[in-house]
């Protein structure tokens, strides 16, 4: 199934996304849905009201997820043509919900930052809640995966040892269009990012270091994850930030983020405070 | 004024904590609250059902606080003789929301870590929605001061160049008991922290290098701040990991966190899985 949360007159409303339509799944976003144990039964069942695919307006594909766990350094390939050892355990850090945007929606660029960067990455959504959970229950958990952009302000990413600031922009980080659940065996390909065009990044998801399945493991020793929870798993190599000359994005760049498999975001750069 | 959110047979409430009682505020928490323009006339005028004050069990200030913002490297004498220069910046990570407890709750040590640390610090509780705030309308966005234990599991720390996974576990960081409101000129004093009854911090809370208002005026240039959300503004010297020898909590140990002019939690250690 490809599920999403869609903006309508009346506020947003999970839907089920079909080849003709999209079909009303009675909650007001996928959060109050996947906090339902029955939530892929229910999914599948649901047969309410239609909306129109033409005029669907996708927000982030869960809106405010309790917890947003970002992933450093997790593409193998990457790793070790920078020279580095591959990682015992994952990097984390955060962003905050007001930072993710819809698959369509336009890109913030921070009126104070010079050096806004690409992060194309595959993003894991929580089905259930789990902590400690073994391999096996981990992967149970997963309801999902969706295509995340983690853009990045470099300029501020760097200002201090912390990356916090650099990954937490207001109306800034594409997530969706939808999640594609896994019940049907759905695996992710490829991940890439193109700019204007150029294609910037090119890996296979199947290279993570810790997959979708270890990052759930490891962040449930740490902290209980909820249904709705977004991981975003890292990006590979090919950002605007390491190449020579370095690479930003501009007012109007239109990036174009895609995981083989799942989706793919669409989104223009506008600077903030700017029309359009 | 002193605000709480209090565990209840029929849920959380937050009340206004009298001398002699406290005060149900018809919200189920100080989030709740706290999101209505006029809270602070609200808060004040209440007159409804009284709790017994010996009975008070307090939950986190904000249970579920959309943003919970923790500074590093902020009281200016710790940072010289640290040797380091003052920061232009301030350093921030974050939390989730399911680390915070109230301000008598245990402490939950985690099973994998061997050094759990404290570290004492003022919270800042926003009381207004605010984006790219001067001074004055952040100052003026501030609700009120509680106090915060920033407990932080060194070794899941540095296990990696981001601090997020020895920040964020489960149950772990205490938050009250109560905020107290700013509108009759409430002004924190001395921080302190003290474990088995031996001062381990002392700092004047007057010694932060960005204060409250600028906290808020920085983070609010990133992104929205909003109602209920938590700041911790950073730890003064004295922690256990930068002691010779280094110095750790373990099962039974009292720690006490007390902000001048604020209030006192008091929070006893329990290994996680272990009862009591």
């Amino acid at each position: 199934m490809r599920l999403a949360t869609v903006r309508t007159a009346e506020g947003t409303r999970a839907v089920r996304v079909e080849d003709d339509d999209a079909v009303d799944l009675g909650h007001p976003d996928l959060g109050a849905l996947l906090r339902r144990p029955d939530w892929r039964a229910e999914a599948a069942a649901a047969d309410g009201i239609r909306h129109d695919l033409a005029t669907l307006d996708y927000a982030p594909v869960v809106p405010f997820p309790e917890k947003i766990v970002c992933v450093g350094l997790n593409y193998r390939a990457h790793i070790l043509e920078m020279g580095r050892e591959l990682p015992d355990v994952p990097t984390l850090f955060a962003k905050y919900g007001r930072s993710l945007i819809g698959a369509y929606d336009p890109i913030t660029l921070p009126a104070g930052s010079e050096q806004v960067d690409w992060e194309a990455e595959l993003g894991v959504v929580v089905g259930a809640e789990v902590r400690h959970a073994t391999r096996e229950q981990a992967a149970a958990a997963i309801a999902g995966y969706t295509v995340v952009n983690d853009i990045t302000a470099r300029d501020f990413q760097y200002r201090t040892l912390q990356w916090l600031q650099g990954k937490t922009f207001e109306a800034s980080t594409p997530v969706g269009p939808w999640l594609v659940t896994t019940e049907n065996g759905a695996v992710p390909g490829e991940l890439t990012c193109s700019v204007d065009g150029e294609l910037m990044q090119k890996a296979h998801t199947s290279d993570l270091v810790f997959d979708p399945a270890a990052l759930v493991e490891y962040v449930s020793s740490i902290i209980t994850l909820a249904p709705g929870d977004l991981i975003a798993t890292g990006t590979p190599g090919g950002v605007g930030h390491a190449r020579k000359p370095q690479r930003y994005l501009g007012a109007g760049s239109q990036v174009v983020t895609r995981v083989e498999g799942i989706g793919e975001c669409r989104n223009t750069c506008r600077v903030e405070g700017t029309p359009g």
